[in-house]
C-alpha cells in the first residue's frame, strides 16, 4: 500500500464507504503479498531504501524462484537480488526469471535481476588477504546492484603495512570504506585510523590457529582502538553493502 | 501397570497371597517393557499425558521399528510418533508398522501412526522466515498428532514489522502461540507483547553472520524483555508441541 | 487508548472532525504515558494480561517511585509490582507510594502495591535446594500478586530422589509446576516425568565446581530428555510467574 | 604536522637545507607529541575527523589531566573529550583544565572542554529501556561535542511495540538512528525495518536471565534480520557517536 | 525409615490395619525430616555411605545451624559436616551445636562435628603449587572426617618434574591419589602415569594468563592423555574426598 | 626394564663393569621401545596396571598394526587393545596380528587381542537412552578386556524415573557403576544418590536442542548435586573402563 | 624498493627532478608487486627475515601458482614455500613452477622451491603422540627450508614421563625446542622445566573427550606453570618454524 | 644436587658404601628444599636459566617471606623475585628479607632482591596504549632483574599508525621485541611485520566493548597474519620477560 492508497482509505472512511471496524483492522496493516510460505514485502524499499533481497539458504529452489518472480512483478527501481544461492537455486530462479547476472562467491552465488540507477558515492572495498576475496565479491556485487561503482584494493594485511599505506590516498578519499578481513582482523583498525570516512568492517571466516571461523576477527573489530568503526556479522558482505546504501545518497 | 493392577497388588498383600519381600520390591517399580536396548515406557502417558515418542537419531533403523511396534501393541489414545528419522529409519519402521503418516522436516521426517482425539484449543505457529519452516513443520505434525488443528503464520520477521501486525488478531486470539525464529529471534519478544496467551519460543539454527547455529536466537529469547515467554531447545519443534499439549486441555 | 476511545476516533474521522493526515498518524499508535525517561504502558494488561512490572536495576530510586505512582494512577485490577529493588529503591518507592508489601529476595526485594483478584489454578513451586529459595520467593511473590495461592515444595534435589517422590501427588495434581534449580538442574527433567501439567523450569545461579553461574542448569533444562518442558532465563522467578499467569485462566 | 609544514619540509630538501638521511627519517613519521606515557596524536583530526578522545580507565588521574592539557594546547575546532572518567579523574582534569562540561554516565562521566561547530544532521538516539539511559547519555554527550543536536526517544522496547511505532515518523525522518538496547536487543532490528537511514546499534550490558552482560544483545544485533544494520561494542555510546560523526557532513 | 520400619508397614497392610490407599502412598516414599526450608535426608548414609554434608553458601547462618542440629539428632557413625561456611555461618552453627572442629579454606571453613571410625586406606593428596593448598585443605578435612589419615605432598608442579618424582614411591604405593592443581593442571596426567591407583583430579581456580578461573585445568584433566583419570568440579575438594570414600572400604 | 634388570645394572656399577657416566645416563631412563613414530611403553602396565592401548585416530593404518605387533611381542597378562579404529585400521591390524576380537562402536571399532585374567568385581554400566549404547559398548568391551563381566542396564533416563528405580538393587549392589548419558546427563546424579559405590559418569555427545555435542551433559555431571561423582571426557567409554580397572582389585 | 633506490629518490628531490607532491606520495610507500588479487611483498624478507610464504587455503589453484612464480622471479636466498596446499593446488603450482619439494601434512602438503643457506642452530621438535606428527612434519619442512637441520623426538606424552626424560639431554642441549602436543598439552610445561632454551609450544587439534579441537591444549600451554614458554596458534607448525627462524642467527 | 654431588653418589655405589636399593631411590631424585607448604627448587636455574620466582597470589604473606628467604640462602647469580604481591605480602617479605627493590604494577608490585649480571641484548617493550603500562612495567622490572636494560616505546596503537612507524628503527634494530596490547591487540601483527627479531606478544585485559578481559587481544595475537609471532598469557608481563631471558645469551 503506497501513499495514494492510504489516502484513498482515509477518504473512504470519511465518505462512510468503509465500515469503522474494517477501517481499524486495515489501518493497522501495511502491504505485502502472502505466498503462503513467504510474505513478500513490497513496501520495504519505501521504508528502508534497501529493498528485500532473497536469502537463499533454507529455502527450496522453487521457493527462491517464486519469490524472485513476485519481486520482479512489482515495478520500480529497487534491486532484485538472490544471495548465497547454490547451483540448484540459481538454476531454478533463472528458469522462471531469466536475465539475472550471476556473481560467484566460492561455491555460492549472488544473482541480480534489476539494478538501481547509478549513484556517485565513492566506495572502496579493502581486503586483508586473497582468501577474503569471496566475501568481498558478494559485497561488490550488491554494491553494483545498488548503483555504485566500487573500487577493490586487495591483499593489504597489516603484516606488510606498506601495502595499505600505498593505497592510503584512495582510502582517505573515499566516501565509505568497507574492510573485509579474516584472521585477527587488524586491518579495520588501521584503515579507520587513516580515513575520516565511515568504515564498515566485515569479519571473515578465514584463517587458522585461533581464527575460530571469524569470531576472532569479529571480536577484534568490535574492540577496535579506532573510534567510529562499525561492524556487521561474519562473512556478511551483503549486509555491509546494504549499510553503505543507507549511508550514501 | 495401571490403577486397577495396582489395587490388585495391594489386595494380594492383604490377602497374604503376596510375600512381603516381593511386595516391597514390586511396589517400588512402575511398569515398562524391556526390549534389552530400550525400556518402553507404557506408563508415561498416564504420568505426562504426552506419551513417549521415538527420537530416531542414534538408534538403528531396526530399533526404531521394534520400539514403534511395541508402542502400538499397547492400546490407547496416545499418539505414536517417530521423530527426526532418516530415510532408512522411516522405511524400516513403516515396513514393520504400516500406515504411518510421514511429514517432512528437511532431510528428516516425522512419522505418526496413531493420533489423539481432536482437541479444541486454538494454537498458532508463527515463523520469522521461510527458512524456519522445517522446524515449524515438525511442530505442526506433532500438534496434529496430539489432536490440535494448528494455524501457521509464516514469514513475519521484525524487519518488516507490519507483517506480524497484519496477523495480530490471530495471534491475540490464540490459546497458545508458538514462535519459531532463527537469526536474532526477536519475533518472540514482539509476539509476546501483543498476546495474553502463553508463548513458547523455538530458536532455530538458521541465519548467518553471528547466528551461531541458533545460539543467538536462543539467548535472545531467554533474555527477552517480554515477560512470561518460555523457551525450548534449538530446533526443538517437537518439544514446543509437547509443551502445548501440557498447557491445553 | 481503550476500545471506546478507538471507536470515538473512527467516528471523528467519519464526521470530518479529524484531519486525514492526523488520523493516519494517530491510528498507528497505541496509548502510553511518556515520563521522558520511560514510556509507561497502560495498555499492556489488555494485550498481555500480565501488566507492566517495574524492573528496578539500572533505574534511579526516584525513577522507580515515579513509575510506580504512574501505574497506580491508572485504575484497574492489574498487579503493580517493583522487582529486584535494592534498599534505596524500595524506600524511595514506598515514600511516594505507601502501602506496598515487601518480599525479600536475598539482598533485593519484590514490592507489590496492588494484587489481582484471586485465581483458582493450583500452582506448585519446587526447589532443588535451600539455596534456590530466594529465586523461588520472587516467583511466589509475583504469583500471589497475580491472584494465585501457590504451594512451595523445597529441597528436593535428585541426589535424594525419594524427597521429590514423597511430593509426587502434589506435583502430579498441579495445574502448573515451576521447578527452581541450580547446579545441574536435573530436577526439572524428573518433575516433568511425573506430571502431565506444564512445567516451567527456572535455572538458578547457585552451585559450584562447574555450575558457571547458572549456565549449566540452563543448558541442562533446555537439553532435557523430558518432552514439553519450557525454560526461562537464569534466576528469573518473575518470568516464570508471568508464564504461569499466561497459562492459567 | 599539517599540510603547510609538510610542504616546508619538502622545500627544505629541495633547498639542500635538510640532510637526506634526516629527510628519509622524518618523512616516514607523522606528528605527535610524546609525553612519555602517551603519544598525543594532534594529527588525528585531519586523518579521521573525529579527533582523539581521552579514554580514562587505566590511566592515572594525573595522566588524564596532562593529556587534556596537551590536547587543548593545540588550537582548532576538534572536540576535546575525556570519557568514562571516575570522580578522581574528573576532578584532577578540571583542576588543570577548568571549564569542562560534565555529563554523567552512571558512576562515570564524560567531560567536554571544546565543542565542534554546529552541524545540521538529524540524529535520533532510541533506547529500549530506562536502564539503557546511561549509555545513551554518553552517546548524546559526544554527539553534542561534535556539533549535533540529537533527539532522544527513550523506553521503546519491542515488548510494547506501539511505543516505537508512536515515534516512527521521527525515526523515519532521521539522517542517522542510534539504537541503544540491552536484554535481547531486538529493537535494533525493528528500527532498521522502519527507516532508510543508517542505523548504528549499541548493545548494552543491562538485562538478566541470559543477557550475559550485553553479549546476547551484541549477537542479536549482529545476526539481525534487518539488512544494513551496523554494530559497535557493548556499552560503546562513544563509538556510536564517532560513527555518526563519520557518516554525516 | 529403616528396614524394620518398612517390614512393620508391610505387616500393617497384611493385618488390614493400614488402608490400601495409604499404603500405596507411603510405600513410594523414603524417610527424611522436613524442616520447611530443607528436607534433611537421614537415609542418605544407608544409600550412599557418604552422608549428607551441609553446603553453606546460599543458606542463612540460622539455617546452617538448624540443619546441623537435625543431623546430629540422628545417632550413627556418619560424619556431620558443614562446608564452605563463612564466619557468621560457623559462629551460628557452633552456637547451637558446640564442639565442631574448624578447618580453614581461605576465607571459608569446613566444620566437622562427628567423625567416622578410622579407615585404613592410604590416601595421598598431591598439589601442584602452594596456591592450591586451600582446596587441598578442604579435601583433607573431609577425608579425616570419613576416617582416613591422608598424606599431603605439596608443591609438585610439572615445571620442576623432579619434585613429584621425588615422591614417586608415595604416589605409587597409595590406594587412591587426589591431585589438586590449577593453571594448566598437567600434574594430574603425570601422576596418573606413575601409579596404578585410582586418580581423582581436582582442578583449581588459581593461575593467571589463560587459567580462566580453573576452566583450563578442568579441560586439561578431562582431555588427559593418561587413561583412567577421573575428574570432579573446579575447587571441589569436598567432592574428591567423597569420591575417595566411595572407592575405599 | 623390569626389577631384575634394574638390580643387574646396580651390580654392574658396584663391580666396576659400568662406567659411572653411562650409569648416570641409564638410571635416569625407564624402558620403552622406540619405533621412530612411537615410543611403545612396555613398562606402563607395571606403573599403571592399565597397560597401553592404541588410540587409532591420527595414526596410519600401518602404524596401528606395527604398534599392536610390538605390544604383543612383550609377554604378559596386560590387555592389548586398539580403540576407535576405522575399517582400514582394523583390517591392517588384523592382517599383521590375527585373532583380535572386534567390538563395534558406531562406525568405529574396538579390537582386543589379549584379555587379562578374570576379575570378580561387579561392574554395572547404565545408559540413559538407546542412543548412548555405542559409547557404552566401548566401555563394556574394554571392561571385558580387563577381565570383568560387566552388566548393562540400558535406557533409564530420568524422564521415566521408575525405569532406573526398577534396577535400583543392581545399582546399589555394584562395586562400581558407570553412567553413560547424553542430553542433560541427569541420570548420573540420580544414580549416585542410590548407591554407595563409586560412580564414573561418561557424558555422551547425543541429544539436541542445547546438548552441544555433550558439553551440557559434561557440565551437568561436573556440577552434580550428588557428592562423590567423578567424570571422564565426552564419549570416553574407554577412559571410564580404565578408571574402573584402577578402582577394583 | 631497496636502500639505493631510496637514496636515489632523495637525490631526485634535491636535484629538483622530482615534484614535491610526487615525492610525498612515493616516500610513504614501500615496494610490492600487485597481481590484482594479491600484493606480493618482495620486501618482507628484508624487514622480517622470514620471507612471505603462500598460505594455500582460500586461494584458487591458479592463484597459488602465480604467486609462487612471482616470488621465484625475485632472486635471493629467501625460501619460497606453499603451505597447507591440497592436491589441486600442489599440482597447479608444480606445473608452472617445477622442482618444488613436497612434504605431506595429512591430506595437505608443504611445497618448497627454494631453501635458505644452512644454519647451525640446534632445533629439537618434540611431539606428545603419534597423532601430532602431521603438524610436526609441517614445522620440520619449514625449518629445513630456512636452513636448519632439526631433530625429531616423537611420542613423549607425560602419561609415560620416562619417555621424555630419556631424551632430556637432547632437549637440554637444544638452542630452541618446539613442543607439538594435543589433548591437554602438558608436555610443553614439562619440557620448559628441563631446558634453558626458548620453548615454542604448538597446540594440536588431536584428542577427544574434552580436547575441543585443540582449544584445551592451547589454553593449557598459555596457562603453563613453566615460565617463559611462548605459544602459537592451533596446528600452526609453520608459525612455530618462523618463530625459530627469528630467534636463531 | 649439583654435578659433583652426583659423581660422589656414583662413587659411593662403586665403593659399596651405598646400598643398591638406596641408590636406585636417590638417583631418581633431583634436589629441592621442602618447606612443607612449598618445595623450593634450587636446581631450576641450572635447568631453565630463569630461576624460580615467587608468584604471590594464593600464598599467605608469611609464606611469601619464607620462600624468599630460602631462595636468598642459596648463593648464586639468579634473580630473586616476588611477583604480583599485594601490600601485605610486600611488607612481610621485606620485613624478613630487607633490601628488595619494589616496582608498582597497578595495586600489585614486583619486588627484586637480587639481580643477574648485566646482559647486552637490546630489548624493546612496545605498548599500544597508556592503560597497558602496568603490564609493561612488570615486564620491564623482570627484564632488569635478568640483567637487561630494556627500552620502552609507549602508546603506539594502530589507530594512529604513524606513532609506531616513528619508532620503526628502534623496533627493527632490537634483538627481541615485546608487544603489550589490549583491546584488539593489532599492534603485535604490525610490529612483527617491521622487524626480523623475535616478537613476544602480551595480550592485556584492558579495553571495552568486546575486549572481554583480554580474550579478544589474545585470540587476535594467536591468529595473527604475521608469521613467527609467539604469545604468552593475558597480562603475563613476567612470562614475556622470562621468554626473552631464554632467547638471548
Amino acid at each position: 500500500m503506497d501513499e495514494p492508497a492510504l489516502r484513498q482509505l482515509i477518504d473512504d472512511i470519511r465518505a462512510g464507504v468503509l465500515d469503522p471496524d474494517d477501517a481499524v483492522a486495515r489501518l493497522r496493516r501495511l502491504p505485502f503479498v502472502d505466498l503462503g510460505f513467504a510474505r513478500v514485502d513490497h513496501h520495504r524499499a519505501l521504508r528502508q531504501r534497501v529493498g528485500e533481497a532473497v536469502y537463499a539458504p533454507g529455502k527450496t529452489a522453487r521457493q527462491c524462484g517464486e519469490i524472485v518472480v513476485e519481486l520482479l512483478a512489482e515495478p520500480g527501481e529497487t534491486p532484485v537480488l538472490l544471495t548465497r544461492a547454490d547451483a540448484d537455486q540459481v538454476a531454478a530462479s533463472l528458469a522462471v526469471a531469466p536475465g539475472g547476472e550471476v556473481s560467484r562467491r566460492g561455491t555460492l552465488a549472488t544473482v541480480c535481476w534489476r539494478t538501481a540507477p547509478a549513484r556517485t558515492g565513492r566506495v572502496v572495498v579493502v581486503t586483508a588477504g586473497t582468501a577474503d576475496l569471496p566475501v568481498a565479491e558478494e559485497c561488490l556485487a550488491v554494491l553494483r546492484a545498488y548503483g555504485f561503482a566500487p573500487a577493490l584494493v586487495a591483499d593489504c594485511g597489516v603484516a606488510g603495512v606498506h601495502r595499505i599505506l600505498a593505497s592510503a590516498d584512495d582510502v582517505a578519499g573515499a566516501d565509505v570504506v568497507v574492510v573485509v578481513a579474516g584472521m585477527e582482523g587488524a586491518l579495520a583498525s588501521l584503515v579507520a585510523g587513516i580515513t575520516a570516512a565511515p568504515v564498515v568492517a566485515v569479519p571473515v571466516s578465514t584463517g587458522y590457529g585461533a581464527a575460530f571461523e571469524g569470531i576472532t576477527a569479529l571480536l577484534g573489530m568490535l574492540a577496535s582502538c579506532a573510534a567510529g568503526l562499525t561492524v556487521v556479522g561474519i562473512d556478511n558482505g551483503f549486509g555491509a553493502a546494504c549499510a553503505v546504501a543507507r549511508m550514501l545518497p
